[in-house]
């Protein structure tokens, strides 16, 4: 199956079922799914093609045109790998500054308390950016810390962190930055000749759009050979993988093998539809779609667009007293789309994904749905509570 | 589909593809694969009702009639399960008695050197089976041990290991055995109104027959509740994983949706077959068949009859200069049937697995592959070196 052109309405999902308009899982391509009916002896030198295939098609997608990089893949959800990034990558001695706002960072953080390593936090609340200047600071003020830590796409809001910025603090400094892009990475760039770091991190349910099971670690083969020793747990030991597949192209221990076939399809509908740049510009086009009819229904994101990424969008629940967010859910569900709740402590909200097998066809229905899940509920006016438009203004354009 | 008589053949695998022969990944049900035709949304409902299915099938697969026991589905490959497992139950200034004769009790007191707590090792070499007395007597030597761990079936060589009488040795002087049923649930019995045990773990694509991508640990609740602040590891905290389950009914971290359909689906078959009873009995058939007529070409098994798993053998290599493993492998591959190398460190060795959707019928076909691969060797006899019997004969009938 080749990727429909984007003239195309994508085909409707398999047995009636809804569009997941969430984070990941997603909405995956049916002959994605497809390739999952094939079962796989993850000894045989089959597999271990295919595992090869996978990490090689992953390092190109970072753009290392320098064989600096190596991709090792780890068996659990994003968070799993993010733990073992973080617990191989940065010594038992080292420090980490954790850059929060949202979840995940918040995440990263919980995860060095666990592993017993010095870290600090600069937390920004609900969403508001962590910039250059501040991390530069930060490192001033602390020359023991080792690494940086920063979420590219923090699901929470949605926002956009700025990465770039952030890498240029961190390296001016002579510290190390690693990348949760679990969201971003296919879709956005994190390209390794333009964005300098050590390692990053994402899965296979997300941009690239294969469903979830594993995740994967992209890393300068020089920061793997450091880690030997690092790591706090045998099975999350980034080192260990690694080391295991360069000496038998296995994984250490049991692949999830569907799970693997499923991402080589995904990779193959990836590279037909131009790489990071066509996905991006799909989801893009998405967001755009969805937001502009949110917005003619008066919704409000919580992000300035400047803020707002591809990937997911925060919306400010209405104010009206006849919105109810459960029954919203149901109405959209209803209509075929799953959508997400929000995480914002301050005022309430929701979250719309852009990500998946969705096209602007689907946004438009998503936008219709919403209509008439507002009709349903007697909700007149969309608008959020004062409250949503003055927390939003202390965002920067 | 309807689990097939015994006096019917399993339909082949689709697609032309070999027959998996090995502790797993294994050959499923294509019905199980059809199940990953669909996305789910992890957050929905729907999903959640699956993983309450999942949990509440799996608790009563382990006996639990009064309600002392609870489920924990935990990502990753069954070693994440078993790392969890370990670091959950085993308090900081808890010692652990590592039983091991073969890789994966090895990998457990690795992980136990990872963790950085307390363990010592009864190390019985490649496959002699760990008793009850000596049990005993190590427990009796030394007070520190508040826990025992035990592979029920070791899979390096297929044996059987004497769970109960450990449980009984370990209770009887107050400590806790935490049980490996990773190759072995689902078709052995380790009903916890007869075998007495804190939390075993298994996973996903073993003897239930799912594919992999999840594991599982069954545990007291009461250990549960114990078990918070253990874990070194925020991912694999079996606690918080639990915690969170019960407040929520999500799993903690994005789960492999497709994965737990295609569980679901095998449980289905499962009870289809008779459960537990059924399950091995099929198996114990499909070992019986297999080594009668492996027996019957000349070949010879590592273990005693008594010792032998109805999961997976091991079987010397032919003495024959003419006997070639790489051979032999690719002569099996061809026939539609994948093997497994083997693990002794003595001898040289292979092993069949006995478990998936593979019947009688199946591993008729087998054995007609071993005798044609050795005729294709020229391998006048499978009789294996003197050295191998003699190794064989230091265990007991």
């Amino acid at each position: 199956m080749e990727f429909p052109m984007s003239d195309q309405a994508l085909p409707a999902p398999e047995m009636g079922e809804p569009y997941l308009l969430t984070p990941g899982p997603l909405t995956t391509a049916f002959s994605t799914r497809q390739a999952m009916l094939r079962d796989w002896g993850s000894w045989d030198g089959d597999f271990r093609a295919m595992t090869r295939m996978l990490c090689d098609q992953l390092v190109a997608m970072a753009g290392d045109r320098e064989g600096a990089f190596a991709c090792v893949p780890m068996q659990g959800s994003g968070s799993f790998a993010v733990e073992a990034m973080l617990g191989s990558f940065v010594p038992r001695d080292g420090k980490v500054l954790v850059l929060a706002n949202g979840a995940y960072g918040l995440r990263a953080a919980e995860t060095m308390r666990y592993l017993g390593r010095a870290h600090t936090v600069i937390d920004k609340g609900d969403y508001m950016p962590p910039r250059g200047d501040e991390v530069g600071a930060a490192l001033d003020a602390d020359p023991e810390i080792t690494h940086v830590f920063v979420v590219q796409c923090e699901t929470s809001s949605g926002i956009l962190n700025p990465v770039a910025e952030i890498s240029e603090a961190v390296y001016a400094r002579g510290r190390k930055l690693l990348v949760d892009s679990m969201s971003a990475f296919g879709a956005l760039e994190l390209d390794v000749s333009r964005i300098r770091y050590e390692a990053m991190v994402s899965s296979a349910n997300k941009c690239i759009e294969g469903v979830p099971g594993f995740g994967f670690v992209i890393a300068r083969t020089e920061a793997l050979e450091a880690a030997q020793g690092n790591s706090h747990s045998l099975a999350l030991d980034v080192h260990a993988q690694w080391a295991a597949m360069q000496k038998t192209g296995q994984w250490r221990y049991t692949p999830p093998t569907h799970v693997v076939a499923a991402f080589l399809e995904a990779l193959r509908l990836h590279a037909a539809e131009g790489g990071v740049a066509g996905r991006g510009a799909r989801y893009t086009r998405n967001r755009d779609v969805m937001v502009a009819g949110m917005r003619a229904l008066g919704f409000e994101t919580l992000l300035k667009d400047r803020w707002l990424s591809p990937i997911i969008v925060t919306f400010f629940c209405p104010a009206d007293p006849n919105f109810d967010f459960p029954r919203f859910y149901a109405a959209m569900k209803a209509r075929g789309f799953i959508i997400y709740p929000g995480k914002l402590t301050v005022v309430d909200s929701f979250r719309i994904g852009c990500i998946g097998q969705l096209d602007e066809h689907v946004m438009r229905r998503v936008v219709s749905a919403a209509g008439e899940a507002l009709a349903e509920m007697g909700v007149d006016s969309a608008a959020p509570p004062d409250a949503a438009i003055a927390e939003r203004a202390r965002l920067a354009a």
